[in-house]
């Protein structure tokens, strides 16, 4: 008898999941269940079309219906998974029509994702403040500028509340961001870096206040202003970007438990804690690769690769996740900004001790018209010499960069070895002496 | 007393000597000498300037005067080395203004570049075939576009010769290429990776005409045309790209060994058979990382990495080179040509049994307005899984990867290491799935 998976959630992880088990078992039947309407589409494209790149939010859609028939899936959308019976090995659904149905699974996969958080304070209940998570929210903001919202306080100087402040700049809407931390990206970045894109995003008119805290969302029902740090500020517009958190109502639940990160517990199998349920993306804890503690780091990279192991293992192959160095990327503006490892601050906190080397350099030739800056910064951890990470922001070419510190880390190469690194050249493209190498020269200096 | 370093050439790997070895010993006499009249500019930047995105010659001068002042290096230019006497360590040199004299060197380092070749054909000696090694070729080509030449034969379809081509075409003058090889880049890439880009240059009109061999050049005195497999072609010009070769005269002449590929012989610490004496650059014989065996691969890159290591040993300090993987990249037209270690061809010489992993894929997502193609091929060895070469080709961000996988070439990463690597990505900077991955991915099915 053809065995049964059952993937709940149908976006970047649930999707790659399913295929995955398609591509091991031709065989089994695969069922996805989402809540949403629109499935398949790219979250991390939404910015760019309220930004106008890109004209629609249908255009998001990289998983048409024909990729669900091709590959034989039974996509199930707006149906709500209510609880999951472990021991049965069932899941109860609530379908579009209302009806509630019980169906059955051999393999059990939760890619639930994760959803945008408001922390307690007074008035969060408030209507009118607006996220940047689906479509929907997407829409919600888009038809806010279109009736004429000039002005946004955005709460969070994330990756998200950045690239949606880029976004609204570029719509004409004036921008203030409000961030907690005393540095932007602060997930990412460490202080010095931060303050290079703070710069730059200041000069394009974005509007950052660090070290505010979010006290209070003012307004009648709906949001008018809101406190931070004691000072009021009004807008047309508010947008939570406080961030997100794992989406383990379901988990919890059904008695699938959580790890230190309130995200859904998993083995490098992505096996939850019970046998033939697995848990992927932004809804499931993983584990970093240099300080092998338990993490949830939400980017679409990790889902998918995470999705395409639970998927294979599904499907009946052994296949196993790695953990994670967290590389991520973005684009503001004319900047690109990326991270990959740890940073500074997060080699204190897990007190491993390090030397760091930054350069600034140049994205091409220094005659070649049109070059750009850019800078790199290594983390090198003093023992070992092994790179353990790298933050690098620039005109361009950034994030080929990440990728190539990040196979780097992987294979536990040391600065030593990055600094006789073989590189490719030629005037357009870079300088003779690559950036990273020069970074890891500077790292060196002050190992010797 | 202040050690004596004296350094025979002055551009990439020569300058970049002098500079590793005043690091080391900041009261060494070091002394740089060259027959150029130019000196510190960048020979790779010759074809920008003859294209016009760079206006003037002296603009790729990177070392002023002042440089070689700031660090003390005593540099005389139009100054010839006639001969080396290794046992009282000597050169005897003839200066600008033809006065013969001897210095005395403790330690020499001899980066005497390349130059243009041209096989032993008949006619060979006929006045009138322009090349581009110097300022100075590069200036008489672009006198002949300046009188009035409308067409151009190159001969040679390596990486100078398609760069001019570009550059030729970039000013109005119809180019036509003749290559001996089966395909452009024979080199660099294998043959389906060279037919993307032959597709590409033929788009933008440069005519290349592969499998023939040039036979005779033609004309009285001057050369008015080629015979090549037969056939006889005109043009108001001739350039030959045919390649260099080491310049190893004055190393023959003094009785420095060459070695296989007849440049000079050296060591990991770019000594050569004769104690305190030093060769680097497009002069000196390297070894290469994949296949162990002695390589001249004459890249800008190669060059200045072992002018490094040979300015820190004459410095006093040790320093080894590991050897080459000869990364090199360009930009022809509209599109980025990179590789890294070895291809197929090479594999197969060396009686390395491989397998291959291409993709297809795009340099930014889908959905995302101005994306273009990309192609990475990855060279893999059977046995030991790991990656041992790569070609890329695409219309962006091809230099990095080439970087990255060179990194992954040297910490020996094998191809199921690659297919789990962590990867950044963002919308307008690339695809969720890197191409590099997937690349591995697709090797990964063939090796099961």
């Amino acid at each position: 008898m053809p065995q049964k998976i059952v993937i709940i959630g149908a976006n970047a992880s649930g999707i790659e999941a399913a295929s995955a088990a398609r591509k091991k078992d031709r065989t089994a039947e695969i069922t996805l269940l989402t809540n949403e309407k629109i499935v398949g589409y790219s979250r991390c494209g939404l910015p760019f079309v309220i930004s106008g790149v890109i004209s629609q939010f249908k255009e998001l859609v990289v998983y048409p219906p024909a990729y669900f028939q091709m590959l034989k899936l039974n996509l199930l959308t707006q149906t709500t998974a209510l609880t999951i019976n472990t021991t049965e090995k069932t899941v109860l659904i609530q379908t579009f029509e209302d009806a509630t149905k019980t169906i059955i699974y051999d393999k059990l996969i939760i890619a639930t994702g994760a959803e945008p958080f408001i922390p307690s304070i007074k008035g969060n209940g408030k209507l009118g403040i607006l996220y940047l998570r689906s479509i929907e929210d997407g829409e919600k903001i888009d038809a806010a500028i279109k009736t004429g919202a000039k002005s946004a306080i955005i709460m969070g100087a994330g990756l998200i509340g950045l690239e949606l402040g880029v976004a609204l700049i570029e719509r004409g809407v004036q921008v203030t961001v409000v961030e907690m931390a005393p540095h932007i990206l602060p997930q990412m970045l460490d202080a010095d870096m931060a303050k290079l894109v703070q710069e730059q995003l200041e000069h394009k008119g974005m509007k950052i206040l660090l070290n505010r805290t979010v006290e209070e969302i003012l307004g009648e029902d709906k949001v008018s202003a809101i406190k931070a740090s004691g000072e009021v500020f009004t807008a047309d517009m508010f947008l939570s970007a406080f961030g997100v958190r794992a989406n383990t109502k379901l988990a919890v639940a059904s008695g699938i438990p959580l790890g230190e990160t309130r995200a859904i517990k998993t083995s490098s199998s992505m096996e939850t804690d019970v046998k033939d349920v697995y848990a992927v993306g932004d809804c499931a804890e993983t584990s970093h690769l240099i300080t092998h503690k338990p993490v949830c780091p939400q980017l679409g990279t990790v889902a998918v690769r995470q999705g395409k192991v639970a998927g294979t293992n599904a499907g009946g192959v052994n296949s196993q996740f790695i953990g994670v160095l967290a590389s991520a990327i973005t684009r503001l503006f004319d900047i690109e900004v990326g991270s990959t490892g740890i940073n500074e601050t997060c080699a204190i906190k897990n007190h491993i001790e390090v030397v760091v080397g930054s350069i600034s350099s140049k994205t091409k030739a220094d005659y070649y018209p049109s070059s750009k800056s850019i800078k790199v910064k290594l983390i090198v951890e003093k023992k070992s010499e092994q790179i353990i990470g790298a933050q690098i922001v620039g005109g361009e070419e950034v994030t080929q960069r990440i990728n190539a510190i990040s196979f780097a880390i992987q294979k536990q190469m040391t600065v030593r070895e990055l600094a006789k690194a073989d590189t490719a050249y030629a005037p357009p493209m870079n300088e003779t002496w690559e950036p990273m190498v020069l970074a890891a020269e500077i790292a060196l200096m002050k190992l010797r």
